[in-house]
């Protein structure tokens, strides 16, 4: 035995009193009956970043429940680090009039903690950030998470977590996979403890600190939408049948196409309409990627596409296609859209058909904030998919409620003019004049596109009213770019 | 627009100048022709620490094709961090001798490398690690990699790489897990460049810098063994029955059972007969871990065991069920042993079945030296998994080739003997002294355990030789500790 000889190159390691111990004699992995037990064991103090992913939407019961149990820790000043907030996320508000929440950080944001936000309840501004945005400041080390809590579908002792396995299976666990890479502590919430190992792992044991057990996820009606078809309104499909013209015009609908489009009426529409025209032109494409609806199931099915490629299950036919399906395969958050990592699906993209709140005359795009200037998304993946793609395509009727939504400037920058391609209206398409080439294609395919300020013009002519942004000076809330800069703040109503 | 917003705890990054682009104006990712492109584009200096796995074996080409490319590149005094050095890594020698390989680390170390390292040919010293303590060094950045070259069954241009799909296919990549993690540059390596997205990925393309073309990846005979059946030699046979009746005995088989055996014909034959008992008594595992044979999948499919936990496929078959069935899940090296990490697989298991090259008073096992003092293997999981499991079980001869294998003390201390409960023999049953129940429980079967000096006294009787080991004082290499503490060291030859 001999601890000092020499030691090559890349050893640095200084040999320890040696632990040789059989290691079923130490504690095993913490498996907790509560989440204050929880937090009686991860000893965090005032301040602390704790995070949460949405994969359960509008259903997840488990961000309040934490919030919940570090408020009744007496935690005060915590930073909220959520991939989403939704309406079920109401009874945060509480805990930010509490001052048990101390700042926020999402790539989306809505409902109730939204108007709070909006109305001035937390005195640091919110942080806004994209999909990809996220993923880059948590690997870069821009934001640091004290404790992950991962909504765990079904879960073993030792913390391998499943997300298609459990009564409140939500499928693909694209986003929390940088939370429990880089979090300084992992918890696993379930109310779904399985026999040891768990199937279909998607977070494994070695990243995962403890299990704590909950009586329910949440409510598995919201986890899962109902809405995931393609829109039958003939407004919508006008839309629609014109943005797939627009694809079909590019240039680039051709073999290995790639396709993102979200889960909305017009978005499914368009690829709906998209794929009689591959089908017609004999066009095969590589993937469509994002969230995945059933309807991207049946393109894959149909054979329109060769591949998924899968941050987020909105149905349960998506997530029974990724349980099945190999050609259906996961992306975590970073792989999808990091702009910072090696390279990002998002990069691949041919084109992506995207929603708008409003455009304004240099085609930037706001999705965070209504005309009235509450707070009501984010981007999301749609700041992500622009600068990815090579034909972004914003769908968006002329007005709305009222409002124009072709706009002299947007009330909130979400999404930079300078990555979006093409606005389709119901009253016509205008291409951004950067891009020439693109508009003397749909030029010649009969699409006759016109200038975003004619558009604009129409728009306000059927407006009945004008947006009204706040006029306060206070900033409640930042609009962070997917690299970390800030393009636009947004004020207090 | 502004930059200066009070910004709230937890967000630190300072915004850069907006790097808003479409980012298809980039250039993508390098798909370069051969691995001379690879080594011009990563910049490596000398001293640089290359990394590999062995999920190849003994087909691999991958490690020599990429040594002779830095070589050609004139890179000197290399580290090279491999997970397992095989006879056809014979090449590797003379760029020993020729200085471009300077020190070298792996987990098992065999063949004409081995036999030129225990002659001296390296002036720094072997670091010999454990399947968990490399996946340890590398995590905590004791051993931090330059370059990982990830040998691909297949890749996509954008570097997802798959071990199941290809002509080369290796199936599950458990060990480059931690190199691609880690490492300051990632190379995807493949002879099969497949459409975007590639299918089944196992390493994603955010953690893949470049991808390298080669010919081949190497000689699928050599990456699949045609060996993985149990003995039926019937002195291995022997001793298969009677390590089976020391686990039947031991009081852990019962119902959630977890096994982990190697590939070797006796241990396979313990498995086989374990497999008989477990039948007979209605019991049904939880799961088998480790390397991975046909032989697993047959247990798996016959309702022994529930789960596979898959760290490398030995065969097709073992491929296949991989592929195919959602209960044979992967696992990296991190999550199979990382004794620093959150809890790994090995803590879980009740019985590991293991071999060796020599067996001490103390009950420590040699699996790293002959009896002539040449290096011929290293722990892989063997440390490891004997921490880990509540009953780990060596099976050895008394004798072999001549030589004793009960040793006064071993030529090198690979598993230390605190870790080792019973050494089963061809001449019976020695029980671990610090394991008094055990011992009245195998008494109690009717297994008369004896004293391991019995077993010693009676392999010496049997012995034609004494081993030899060297008396240099020049030491060729560490064997470490899955926790960096160094057990012992090796002596030139």
């Amino acid at each position: 035995m001999a601890h000092d000889a020499p030691r090559p190159p890349g050893v640095t390691s200084t040999p320890k009193a040696a632990g040789i111990v059989k290691t079923w004699s130490r504690p095993g992995k913490p498996v907790l009956p509560d989440l204050d037990a929880a937090f009686a064991l991860l000893g965090l103090t005032d301040g602390a970043t704790l995070s949460f992913h949405h994969h359960l939407r509008n259903g997840d019961a488990v961000m309040v429940a934490v919030i919940d149990a570090a408020a009744w820790a007496g935690l005060r000043g915590l930073h909220v680090a959520a991939s989403s907030v939704f309406a079920v996320h109401a009874p945060l508000v509480a805990h930010i009039e509490s001052g048990v929440i101390g700042s926020l950080c999402t790539n989306f944001l809505s409902g109730p903690v939204a108007g709070a936000v909006s109305r001035g309840a937390l005195k640091t501004p919110v942080v806004l950030r994209t999909h990809g945005g996220r993923a880059r400041a948590i690997a870069r080390g821009a934001l640091t998470i004290d404790a992950a809590f991962v909504a765990a579908p079904s879960a073993d002792a030792m913390g391998n977590i499943s997300g298609t396995i459990g009564p409140r299976a939500c499928g693909v666990l694209g986003y929390p996979q940088c939370d429990a890479t880089h979090a300084r502590r992992v918890v696993a919430v379930t109310d779904t403890l399985v026999d040891y190992p768990a199937q279909d792992i998607q977070i494994a044991q070695d990243r995962v600190d403890m299990v704590a057990l909950v009586p329910s996820l949440g409510d598995a009606a919201g986890i899962l939408s109902g809405t995931t078809r393609p829109s039958d309104r003939p407004e919508d499909l006008a839309i629609a049948d014109l943005a797939a013209r627009v694809i079909a015009a590019s240039g680039l609908l051709v073999e290995g196409f790639s396709l993102q489009n979200g889960a909305g009426g017009t978005s499914l529409a368009t690829a709906a309409a998209l794929g009689r025209i591959m089908t017609a032109r004999g066009v095969t494409g590589s993937f469509a990627s994002g969230g995945i609806t059933g309807f991207h199931v049946d393109m894959l099915e149909a054979g329109l596409f060769r591949a998924l490629l899968d941050v987020q299950c909105f149905d349960h036919r998506a997530i029974a296609s990724f349980h099945g399906d190999p050609r259906h395969q996961a992306m975590s958050a970073s792989m999808y859209a990091n702009p910072h990592q090696r390279g990002a699906v998002v990069d691949r993209l041919d084109a992506v058909v995207l929603g708008a709140a409003e455009v304004d005359l240099d085609f930037n795009v706001n999705v965070t904030t209504r005309a009235d200037g509450i707070i009501m998304g984010g981007s999301g993946g749609h700041a992500d998919t622009a600068a990815g793609a090579k034909l972004a395509i914003v769908t968006t009727k002329l007005t709305a409620a009222g409002f124009p939504k072709l706009v002299d400037r947007v009330g909130t920058l979400t999404t930079p003019g300078a990555t979006i391609d093409v606005v389709v209206t119901d009253a016509g398409i205008a291409v951004n004049p950067a891009r020439a080439e693109l508009a003397d294609r749909l030029h010649a395919a009969g699409l006759a596109p016109v200038p975003i300020a004619e558009l604009h013009r129409l728009a306000l002519s059927r407006a009945e009213r004008l947006p009204q942004p706040p006029r306060s000076e206070t900033v409640v809330a930042l609009s962070e770019y997917r690299d970390g800069t800030v393009t636009d703040v947004i004020r207090q109503v």
